[in-house]
């Protein structure tokens, strides 16, 4: 964790500021390892206050004890605040004596910000800086590794005994259960996300809560699910079939499949994010099924279940090793279903190392 | 939901705008009947766009088959948007020919704010409209009732089942499992908020994650759980004991149980929200405890677990009957424990009418 401040202190440097203010719930966790979030927008559970000197937490009294066990230990300063938060926040940026303060432009809302700025009445100048303490979080030291292969293994031991001798006309619902219910046993602390069991047409919809629809023959079952530890998510797709995989089921799967290990092939340390993608849809195109691609190719995995880096479209950004992150192709077809396949793996220097390792289906 | 909009509508006309673009998550859904939902601040998972003539809803490609199944009956033309949202949300106000967009300024960030007035390019101005549609929600209808009855009703079971028979030596962890299963078992859609068990000195958090704790004879164990309907939202808290409860357990109990009583008693509609408070604070202060209150006395029920009205020192806004609101003073010493007892109730003409109904001790 103080190495985390550490890189904290140097974007102080860079952006020529006297401290920042971490307003974002990911990056405050992250920062000083305090597990309140944020139910809604409009709401603030704490704030931190970095310079070169101190870091301080302030949040609400009513969490204050929990605040203290969890961020002191990681060498912050953890106080109560009173509402008004605005007043509270420009009373600290003013004990602290900045005249810049930094703060995270894409995790205050308008009304606040121009409520602190209020509160400041010109004693310091807020200066925004945009992503960069999320960007901090993109790459993954040793012990997040560690944490995440954890994940994985609970994941794809839970996929897999869930999944074991299913038959046709079990409800998505019933198979959504018993693969919380595999996940719980393993020791997650509660699923990732809501599990995704998508049959049939469904499976057309990458989001999709389960209903009562029963599994039919030879229909795509899309199963997205991931195991939860210590506030890291972990993140698994598998597209799997009762019976014999219908013909079209054959030809889209097979397609993800090339455009998956396409991708795969493409990520290594130094390359850009936009690399990998580019070489998935190739993999979709000469399948000659462009149109059914609707969604990007990946996101990393963390403290939130999407976050950077973001293979896409145009993201120039370049792997910095060590990062941890999804790759996911999916093909959508309006009315008959889908298939997404999707794997988490570590970035290296060498290439992309998979950590989830649940069974499935090949016609490489 | 023809209703809402036309409340929506008085907005429009009342903060003299053209239309509104609705950003908060918990508005967004209950205009549209649209399930999704934001996991950061920084993300976007659809906006609103209501004018007196149409009543639109983009979201991503991603969840538009699910986005148009839930919003088109409520009235609402549903449509796929591109990154970046900035865009995508000038180019809808351009659409829609606004020249003034009313937004909801604590629903937005800094930085969506400013990309979306460069998008606009002058072409209409963004006229910050605070929290008037989240105020819409604080007064429930009809069907809001009932569903909050059903919600109540479960979590009183559910209470029931799981602690009947608690025995010394139980940990706050299991007590916390028994809790979710019984809220499950009777069709609570997940629970309300993580459960809340917090035993002896633990008991001095109003916030706690339950621990492998046991429970020992006599001192106080602080239950806080809710069951969970359509994305409404349950939320009960008793405090209980295992054999007889110790002297000073009984002294706090009967002081909070009092501050209940009393501001049970100044509720109805008419009455400013900080009436209760006080009234529960005074009972507080007859009992010489005042030292140990440190959070507000209620928050409003409903689609968030925290929402208006807030019954706190100096909210001058008054009850206009129909509000759905817990009612929970507590008090808390560090190193000892804690009592907190929460009931929701519904603002009527005559007084607060109860709906939670799980039996709780008396020194009365």
């Amino acid at each position: 964790m103080s190495e985390r401040l550490a890189r904290v202190r140097d974007v102080i440097a860079i952006q020529g500021v006297d401290g920042i203010v971490v307003t974002h719930p990911a990056n405050r966790r992250y920062l000083t390892g305090y597990t309140a979030h944020e139910a809604l927008p409009d709401t603030v559970v704490g704030a931190c206050f970095i310079d070169p000197a101190v870091a301080r937490l302030l949040t609400g009294r009513t969490n204050l004890d929990w605040a203290k066990t969890e961020a002191e230990p990681h060498g912050f300063t953890v106080e109560g605040w009173d509402r008004p938060w605005s007043r509270a926040i420009a009373n600290e940026i003013k004990a602290r004596g900045w005249s810049r303060a930094g703060f995270e432009d894409g995790a205050i809302t308008v009304a606040l910000h121009r409520e602190v700025v209020a509160e400041l009445d010109g004693a310091a100048e807020l200066v925004p800086i945009g992503p960069a303490i999320s960007y901090l979080r993109r790459v993954k030291d040793a012990s997040e590794h560690a944490l995440f292969e954890r994940i994985a293994r609970i994941g794809d031991e839970a996929f897999t005994a869930a999944t074991q001798g299913l038959t046709v006309g079990t409800t998505e619902r019933e198979l959504a259960r018993r693969i919380d219910t595999e996940l719980e046993a393993r020791g997650s602390q509660g699923p990732s996300f809501p599990t995704i069991v998508a049959a049939g047409p469904n499976a057309a919809r990458p989001h999709h809560d389960p209903t009562d629809r029963q599994i039919e023959t030879g229909e795509p079952v899309v199963i997205d699910m991931g195991a939860m530890l210590d506030g890291y998510h972990g993140d698994l797709t598998r597209t799997i079939w009762v019976g014999d995989p219908s013909p079209r089921l054959r030809e889209i799967y097979a397609a993800v499949e090339a455009a998956q290990s396409a991708a795969f092939a493409a990520i290594r340390t130094g390359v850009a994010w936009q690399v990998p993608d580019a070489a998935a849809r190739a993999a979709v195109a000469d399948a000659g099924l462009s149109e059914y691609l609707i969604h990007g190719l990946s996101h990393g995995v963390g403290l939130y279940v999407h976050e950077l880096p973001t293979m896409t479209e145009g993201a120039s950004d370049t792997f910095a090793g060590g990062e941890v992150t999804t790759v996911e192709p999916g093909l959508y077809v309006p009315g008959w279903g889908g298939v997404r396949i999707e794997d988490v793996g570590i970035v290296e220097a060498d290439g992309f190392r998979l950590i989830t390792h649940a069974p499935k289906a090949s016609f490489a």
